[in-house]
């Protein structure tokens, strides 16, 4: 059986996913993402109103038009989690394919979401929910089988899709950490990555998630952050005044960290923020975290104003809100209060914990910079980088290359220098460049099996 | 009564810590210490066969000359904990004041070795035990106490030592990280803190290890390095071959960690190098901790060699070696071991644990480099920076400030650039540099009171 | 007779640089300095119609209340040089004293402009120019005199003013590099510098520029980023479409090196953007440079768009644009350049100079990023850094120190931090924190003679 | 005429630069170098007396088995220039070829010298001078030859072979800057280049160095050194005690610049270390630089003392000893100088002008840190980074690709890493990897005509 690879997006940056592989007359698509960056650096781009092609012009979404080369129909379209740079361009470009959108009960709400607040395009592909551990048949030869294995990332519901086919395992690797005790949800299921490294053909191909390839060691456990974060909760534990909390709204399981250690210092935690009413509410609707029934979510700015004003009124020292705004986005909730644009207000010994790191690029450094100066020049205390990554470092990589031997190893999310690493690793293992360790660009086909 | 405060040592440098304290005509000495690096920065030079004044030229011992203009007498002098900067020139110093070296149970304990050490000078001072928590009276004023108030840090049974007088307590906070998690030993005394800020006439002065000053945050807990440590053994536990460890041989409770999670994974670890040998030994002799009855700890290059000959015929798979090393110095045992120099062969896949940061200066950058390419060379697999500081940050000294409330505030512990930080935070809370903030520098006196 | 400083302003960071020096009953005021940085970080601040209070409030101007304990009239204002930093504060505090600002013709020329625009206040202080070499006799004692010494920095006409006091002269060294071989107007005067050092009681006290005081070596000639900028230009004189240059408009040499080398590459050199108009153009009308005839300078937006109509319509070949936007300022013509917001169109392979450094600063950091981005999506080729500081580093201060030997030194210009190597620098040379080495903040009189 | 390339060596990484071009029968080899990093990660490796395998396995010399694969025979091997990692290896490697060695005269002497050291092999391979401008038919085809283009590099006499055939040129572009204004010898030869990508079948493949391709703009001149060096040594032309400098022994421009800028300050220049001698003799004896009749030059350790010696004997100011030990190499001079191990004392105040910058690497940078903390240690003033780079950047390559439009690119001189920045370049470009933009690694075969 024919087996290609179509590296549609997501091979020269982060962001854009989006990949197709092709077993016989059979495609399926793993990811339809959004390179956010592109998008910001023009100001007052509507995305939600932006015509395909243009925002492909942009560099903001998969330039899909590689998939035209691509002898098969497309059966599945895959997004792996709820991160936009996987899902955020399904709005755009689903609508193209006759498939249904297949995703874990999680991810697939926020695709959902996503659909929603389209006003360009009405996308009404099928949504198929499938659970990680769950296998789905593809097309009509009975020889392709698509799976999901679970893994851990920073956000729930992850998986790694295997396409299962006569010649052996295509297993797409984005997003994750090699995390044995997260906080939410299974351990990565690393039994069964071996277990598909030896059964039938063993692995054909692996695409590889390099966003942290050229860092030493491993990727911490989110238990490692949660007892950092215990740490820093616990020591300020006395403090009278104000405590204000922000992370990644899609990070469940640090919210649900956030959530306990603010009960455990005697403090009514309150979410705010768009993004975090949307992730959060999602996640509890979907029974993937119990959160206290008393606990408040408000998106909408004056729900949040409201809320502030009742949290000043009854005493900050009361309350935990756990707001948006860790990267200093100038119209974050964060960012706000350090500008002083809401009813909160900082005093001199207020607790400000960043449960973030700074995504290195100076757009985004200059922008946390100025907002912790603000937050500061009203008398703010910082407590900040009380986080770890969810993408694999060195150590995790040697790991899923020892656990599932593929045949084929393809470098992907990251640009050149992000892959240099990675590629140094495949090739001290045996792997040479060009032969079976595939550097590859956006748009280009991979014959693995003619 | 006069306070007087003599900044000897360590007030342009990280090392050759020395502050003398006088009330009235007593006179209590904290710390005697060396800067190594003023002592490697040449070749070959053994300080255990040199003079004082030569030691005193370099840049290396504290040039305690200015102890001659403190009217009064030497009552006792006190180490604070067992790190060389704090106690690696009372084997040069002491015999010169006729005083009892006051410490508790290990920093004295270490003190024994090295004064027997020494080849240059006879010390014969009187050795005092005291346990944090206890008092001693000063001198025969009958108003002078003083008290020992338990902190913790990168090794045990540290504590910062208070002299209560008339006219307030002069805190020594040399050197400590708030920990109130420990894996040793009781978390840092806070409570006792808070009371000295209250009681009596409160603080006169404070004098701070401003190492970290300029680090945003709080430095986590103990038990924070103890969970990201696990969380590194624990992803390895599968592992057939040789795993290595090096860490800090003072941080006993970092070691401790490393032999129970050796065990855990199924191995029998093994202490290996000179000072591995001398402080945990040291600290089981004292019952600071138990370590398993089969624990080898071996020190000299002889018993090290029968003991890798032995690892190499059981199986490596079977033990956990922790060997020094972690900064790459050239003779360590880590190195020796990445040239191949020793009977314990690296094989590709053995993983080697730096629980220790690099101590951000070129030349110790250049040799850990070094050390880590050799390791690499024959295929060693690289796991660092699993650590946290023994040392406050700038949440850590705001608290401390909040805490102690004092009067004059003396930074220690770092060179000018280094202090800045710390002087930023004090004049945020009110101090005013040159009124109750002293910068100082080595060899000065501060009149507190006239 | 009595001499006393007092540290105004600029003591605690870079910006809003503000010393008096009393000599007896007279008072000389050195600088009234502006910090931009503590305007930005408000949206929409309009410093033109802010009270004083407010702008001492927000740490953007000096707090000069300092002043009302200094006993004696201030006689004399004097701004050194024409930045911002160093005149900026004029408008808003020079009409509470009775005295002329004493300046050189092209700082003058600036503070006139200053304070032109100023809505608030009304400063009608007298305007005397006086020259480098120049010596005014202050107050009625005749025996102070202010004398001007010739100095090069990145803007043209500056000096160091000496006041003569029976005492030893006082030298106020902010702002100043040692050039020897500058683009426009005569070397340092370091003759004088020799002389005032051993005439009568020599250099009673220095007040030193710190900003480069951590860098090694010396720093270059304004003819060294000459050659550099030659070297830049001659390589794309065969480039046969757009070339765009940016530098500190302040910064006359650097523009009068790319007008000339404009005409050698055979282009025609045009100056767009408010403060090229408002600096060149001052420079121009006071026989400070002479540019060619038909060089064009426009700062209203329309004139600035008629003339990129005009570039756009006789072919960009023929013209070297120079622009303001060296940050990457938002506001900046370069960055609307690159937002395709000028009539100015850039193709591939179009060459942008930026004859400047970027400021180190996040903020900065991330407008520059974003500028660059902006210009290389429309194909920019970019060169930048062709530049050299204005500042003194290491080796500029050790020879002020061996030519003035001042009795006591005062690091200005600079955080703590900024100080820490320059102190290290004095001590090295003999002198002692806080006996004839004075670190100190703003706000704080420093008595020399009493 | 099939075209093919051996990527033989230095296509992972700085050093050991091999790279084969078989045109039908006939082979060129370009290089043959030495990567000096891994010889040195050893202790006490004489690489004299060790065989090429051995080296081969270290990684110290290219792996030329892939030559095997090669149909054709060897007909010139062409070291490009003098540096080590460009003709390091013929001693070990070039006897295996019955080929002439074919180079510019400087070149030549250099190899001679370094086959007369070898003490393991005897390599008598004919030594043919060919200058830039030349050409020489290659083989008995007729249609092959070989081409020297004069380039600008950091070290005199260095030119960019092009091997001529019927299917287009091959240009072999390792190593050089874009000079238009270089201190010795002619400018690059861009006419030439600009010719050769318009001529015939125009540029077939173009073989690039990517050493400096991630940093922006273009490489200065030399003569932008040159004034950066005079305007140093200007600034110090008063001073009446010692003046010593170091910069690369090869570097003949820089040594020629530091040789006429000490007679121009009244100094008596001399070279001292065996390096020093060498190049610096060599380029005199062929006429490359004329040095005043004066010059002395000591490569021996006792007559470099005995000329120390003298100095101190005769007044340090009187001269200017140009010495080894740029890079803080533990045995080079200038390291013995720090180390006072040299009959010449420094003094307090004594300048030492580093004409180089340190090679970014954690050992380089460690020993040079030691080196400079002893220098200081005994007073010394630190004048560094007086220097520029004989590698181009970002905007030298764009220039190139613009004059040559080659068919195929291949880049090296670097690693994977290295790669990445110029590879962004030539896809900005509108190469495409994998098809006429060929990321290589060692030892591969790349058939461009088949």
């Amino acid at each position: 059986m024919e087996i290609e690879i179509a590296t549609v997006g997501g091979y020269e940056e982060v962001g854009r996913q989006m990949t197709a592989v092709r077993a016989g007359d059979d495609v399926v698509v793993f990811d339809m993402g959004l390179n956010l960056s592109q998008v910001l650096i023009h100001d007052d781009v509507r995305t939600e109103q932006m015509h395909s092609l243009d925002l492909i012009d942009m560099g903001a979404i998969p330039d899909d038009r590689v998939m035209s080369e691509l002898e098969g129909d497309v059966k599945a379209i895959v997004p792996t989690h709820g991160h936009l740079d996987h899902i955020g361009a399904i709005s755009k470009l689903a609508h193209r394919y006759n498939a249904p959108i297949v995703a874990t009960p999680f991810t697939l709400a926020l695709v959902e979401q996503e659909v929603d607040d389209e006003s360009k395009f009405t996308v009404d592909n099928d949504l198929v929910e499938m659970e990680a551990g769950e296998t789905m048949s593809i097309g009509s030869s009975g020889q392709v089988e698509l799976e999901f294995v679970n893994v851990t990332h920073s956000v729930i519901d992850a998986i790694n899709p295997v396409l299962h086919t006569p010649e052996g395992a295509v297993v797409y690797g984005l997003d994750k950490r090699m995390d044995h005790t997260p906080v939410i949800g299974d351990p990565i299921d690393m039994e069964r990555f071996r277990e598909i490294g030896r059964e039938g053909n063993g692995v054909l191909a692996y695409i590889e998630d390099c966003t942290n390839a050229g860092k030493k060691g491993r990727t911490p456990s989110e238990s490692v952050a949660r007892e950092h974060l215990k740490d820093v909760m616990q020591s300020i534990e006395d403090y009278d005044g104000g405590i204000v909390a922000t992370t990644f709204s899609s990070h469940i399981a640090r919210v649900k960290s956030l959530v306990e250690f603010a009960k455990d210092i005697g403090r009514q935690p309150v979410l705010l923020g768009r993004s975090m009413e949307k992730y959060s509410g999602t996640a509890e609707r979907l029974n993937f975290v119990e959160f206290p029934d008393d606990l408040g979510m408000y998106g909408h700015r004056k729900s949040v104003d409201r809320t502030f004003k009742r949290i000043m009124k009854e005493g900050k020292e009361n309350f935990l809100p756990i707001v948006t705004g860790h990267q200093g986005e100038p119209r974050a909730m964060l960012t706000r209060m350090g500008r002083g644009e809401t009813p909160y207000e900082l005093d001199e010994g207020d607790k400000v914990i960043f449960s973030a790191r700074v995504i290195p690029e100076p757009t985004n450094e200059g922008q946390r910079y100025q907002s912790e100066r603000l937050l500061r020049m009203q008398g703010a205390r910082i407590y900040d980088e009380i986080h770890v990554s969810g993408h694999l470092r060195e150590e995790g990589h040697f790991e899923m290359l020892q656990a599932l031997q593929p045949e084929h190893v393809i470098p992907a999310h990251q640009d050149l220098k992000g892959f240099s690493p990675y590629v140094d690793l495949c090739e001290s293992q045996g792997y040479e460049l060009g032969r079976d360790l595939h550097v590859t660009r956006n748009g280009n086909l991979i014959q693995l099996v003619e």
